[in-house]
């Protein structure tokens, strides 16, 4: 497998809702090139989601839609029995939602990327993945869907003909079959920065990481996943950032130039 | 005044949520040539939106967006207290994410209207008609912003350039200044379906109406609201739209051409 | 088994939520000994809550809090990943507030039923099914657990020392494990009103029922579920009220004294 | 006036929802004597208030619920137009709600605090008032309406016979009329430890505070509001709670036996 030496860092962002705030959102914005925007549904609400379409514009980050389960008590991380059509139908919602204030600030969107169980949910499961690909190619000319690598919801998009990135996490670990390993794993998280900064330079460089049983499995590194809402994780977000720079590799966004 | 004997009937739309059945939204898609379409904030859900939004399309009705207050156990009707800033970015919210589905059913949004108390508001409060006014024109092109006639809220529409279509209520009894008497007011509804039609006749082609002192008031009627879900809401409905066929008025969407 | 000849219908009400109505609560209280009142979460609000306590109250109907998921989009019917912990609190706060009402109304709560999604996760998830059952125990002395009968759920509630009913289906068929036919099972409704409170009649007086492979299965039948939102269940439950009693069953709440 | 050199210090606890977290809880409970708690409707869901009640009775810090208007996306400080009918029963079902949290953790409450918008609003309206004062009288025997300093809202509980205890400000400067200064008034607010300090110790010996115009006013403090959320006031929390006792002020929850 040959990649190029470049990647995309992106990151979740305007997750406060009325009164809550959360996340760092501008200083996360130093760090990635692609910000994953709220759209009113599991979080973010009118307000939120214009000041940080605005936020991006001014940074020049990316900025893309981040749609998710209709539960804000559960923040949309509860799986949930969504039939495919209602998917479809929520993910052109929030897609459409988000447009408007992507308009408003002189930029359009570059990318869809489902967010907590709906993400999970459409990675596997086929007719899931099938209407979240369906409603990112209905929702406009040349949005970019972003999925877990190697899983069905990158396949959907690319049976469409979408421009799909596939998406790896810096800070948790792989099974032999390439899944993530689930949270409660003891070995699921990648806690040292300079851990983890090497995992991601080999999956951007080489297409491979080790899983958590000794063996390689291939992987393809197109965008990286950072948080802003956890202790330690802007410290991580900055060293991936320099450490891959610093190795060479170009940190852009999904759609820029080659 | 002399306006063409033409005229708009509108209703709104599309106001069911999850389990929860409202109007009768394919029987009154008979008479009104455009439907304001609920956005899912106030009413409305994305499924629901999507529905309506292709029976719209199936049926030649104008297609507008109907964006409402965030008062779902009030259905918008309840005036809340709301800054400028924040209407303007609720409702860009709510006609982006219309347009999502206006746009998979290839159609385009024709209009803009106020639901409930948004509406009111709206009418006569210059920072709220001036935030909804700028939300419109920043949503697209060619919008059209349904009002009040006579309210702040067509004068805003006007002094920022917008196409602005003038509505006026059948069964809804007029002030000496032109206002709509309020619903406790024992003479503020018109229930016979004959002396709503003439009222309608008279507002449609000499631009005026008999207030309720007696005396007779300037309006302008571009549209004529229509309710789809009170009992005999419907009789009115077919009454208004045979009775001004019969007279020669041609009931056409707003957007039409001359 | 030796049953005594009586047995309670419920049904579930005041799932009207806002502008929104459903069901036709008061005609449905003449044939029910037993009323489930939606408790604000997944469907109902406090005005309605209050509307349909007192309604029981006065036609002498039985109270009980019909708690349910927090999805009032999917009304409370889609399964969610729920902890169990987080289901003890959703359970103790609807009963809480329900009880509320109840105590305005001079009256108490009867029973407690979970609705939807619920209902059908703590029938066969011993964590979930325990924790309901500990919230029913902590909310008050002498709450019966309404529960499908011969589930988990059941048994958890006498496992901890509650009063129990065992909830049957007169439409519904079961299979040869007792449990019900899934709803696309062609099988799975009984829609000739005779051949129901035939069924009933046989699950009350003789604790069996035929499933639908031909064998007899057995099952007890302290209540029977009558639904009054579906066209034909009006009749069903007039059916069932007469039936029962001209075949001298006692058709009375379950707390009523043997 | 003699009053009794007491008084209890309250705070707005328990306004997390789901994922987002609000306020310093735990450190607040050690300066306050009573606890007023979110109900999930503004704020707050089961869960919070159940953690949030339970910390409650183990810092042996009295606990209150604090009602809120149905506005989760503006934290309940937007008027909205609702009924005396309907406050009735959302501060019914909130308080109801509550309840069940505090039986669970083995305590009761001792009063009702309105919210935001609910406690402004029910402050000057009668009907409101009365609607608040009705509901909580009927939710349990002994409750304590905490209401603003010589409101209606503390006039509509004397006249049914609740217990009432008046409510002042630390941080906010008083108008001749005994009323806040709006914050939008450039002297609302007392940002000087030492100097609240002095104010509440007046208030509460003297029942006396100096207006914004130079003028003594006749101000009743039963209780002083403290608020955890901003930032310095932990700061002035701890500096009331010192410096009342310091002065021989005896810092007690309000239902404390005189």
């Amino acid at each position: 497998m040959n990649m190029a030496a470049r990647v995309d860092l992106n990151a979740d962002l305007g997750e406060s809702f009325g009164r809550w705030r959360l996340g760092a959102d501008e200083a996360v914005m130093e760090f990635v090139t692609s910000a994953n925007i709220a759209c009113g549904v599991h979080a973010g609400d009118p307000g939120t989601m214009h000041r940080t379409m605005k936020l991006a514009a001014e940074r020049g980050v990316a900025a893309g839609a981040h749609p998710g389960l209709p539960d804000l008590a559960g923040f949309g991380r509860r799986r949930m029995d969504v039939e495919p059509e209602e998917v479809f139908d929520l993910v052109a919602y929030q897609v459409g939602a988000l447009q408007a204030f992507a308009r408003l600030c002189g930029a359009s969107l570059q990318h869809v990327k489902p967010h907590g169980a709906l993400y999970n949910m459409a990675a596997w499961d086929p007719a899931l993945a099938g209407a979240v690909a369906d409603a990112v190619r209905a929702s406009g000319e040349g949005l970019i869907l972003f999925g877990l690598a190697g899983s069905l919801l990158v396949k959907a998009g690319r049976d469409r003909g979408l421009a799909v990135a596939e998406e790896v996490f810096a800070d948790r670990a792989y099974g032999p079959d390439g899944r993530l390993l689930p949270r409660r794993d003891p070995r699921a998280m990648i806690r040292d920065p300079q851990q983890a900064l090497e995992r991601v330079l080999r999956m951007v460089r080489e297409g491979r990481v080790r899983a958590a049983d000794g063996a390689d499995v291939a992987v393809r590194a197109d965008t990286v996943c950072i948080h802003g809402d956890e202790p330690g994780s802007l410290a991580l977000a900055q060293a991936l950032r320099r450490g891959l720079e610093a190795a060479g590799v170009a940190v852009q966004k999904v759609s820029a130039p080659p």
